[in-house]
């Protein structure tokens, strides 16, 4: 199965910047069968973990986050970009290559002891994911799982996030 | 059903800034049953209409996007902000209050002739969902009809989309 969703991605060099092979989904989006194939498949190893939500964090997160949240059978909560959330947040800052960035989450929205899937479609180096991880800990989520589409081991981001259930449908092991 | 997904959408008075009250989708994400039964009846109108694929805006048109493709049974297009898409795109800048926007698809994303469904969580004044129509309707897609969460009926976005098949689940007649 992971062979033929592996065949729906496209390779696409020099993106974003020159030497970077892009991993795009957009071929296994696009084909019924393999968009419903992987989000079955990134649901599977969760169906008896009595999972409460789904967070994923804007915007390819949202993409399978709340596809997983249906084939779990729960709802699903978004963390997004600065400003953007309309009532009470808290945020988390975290390093990119150069500089910083920032997400948030709704400060109700998840209840203390809950249990949480995260979602997201890359795992590549693991930042955006930690400090989704540390939003929803701050809230008193316990988080089950890690569910992605991609990892890209080689960038090594699973060290970031390493005390975490990490499950990738696609694994590449080279650029 | 409807008024009991309203009671599921909570008011934020002053956001995005001062005298405007923003619907709030998240606590109906949330909420299991909420999410299930808003994602079966966007996509009900629909499902005799034999549409190919599914189109969503990013990121909000993300929430919705993948779960009524999957409801049809068939497969989700990303639209994205400039240079996120890494294949080869196409374009549309549009109006905002002020300034210009522009949103991409990929150019190879929708065959001629394909019968394609929009979906975004919210219908304001229109103009992201008219560019994006345009976008898809350049790449020769047929647009059957687009599903929204809610309409904010009072600021008559409808009128810039009126020759389209618009379905809204939730309308707010005034602010």
């Amino acid at each position: 199965m992971t062979a033929k969703l592996k065949q729906l991605i496209r390779d696409v060099p020099d993106f974003p910047k020159p030497g970077i092979v892009f991993r795009d989904i957009t071929p296994l989006l696009a084909d019924a069968d393999g968009l419903a194939e992987s989000c079955s498949a990134m649901a599977d190893p969760f169906r008896q973990a009595n999972i409460d939500l789904v967070v994923g964090v804007e915007s390819r997160g949202f993409i399978f986050g709340t596809v997983v949240a249906r084939e779990l059978n729960v709802g699903f909560v978004p963390i997004r970009k600065p400003g953007k959330l309309p009532y009470k947040t808290v945020s988390e800052e975290y390093q990119l290559e150069y500089g910083t960035d920032k997400i948030e989450i709704h400060a109700d929205a998840i209840k203390a002891g809950q249990r949480i899937l995260m979602v997201d479609d890359l795992l590549a180096t693991g930042g955006t994911m930690k400090a989704a991880c540390q939003l929803v800990e701050h809230l008193g989520g316990e988080i089950v799982g890690i569910s992605f589409i991609i990892e890209l081991a080689f960038l090594n981001g699973r060290s970031l996030i390493e005390n975490y259930n990490i499950h990738s449908l696609i694994t590449y092991d080279s650029e």
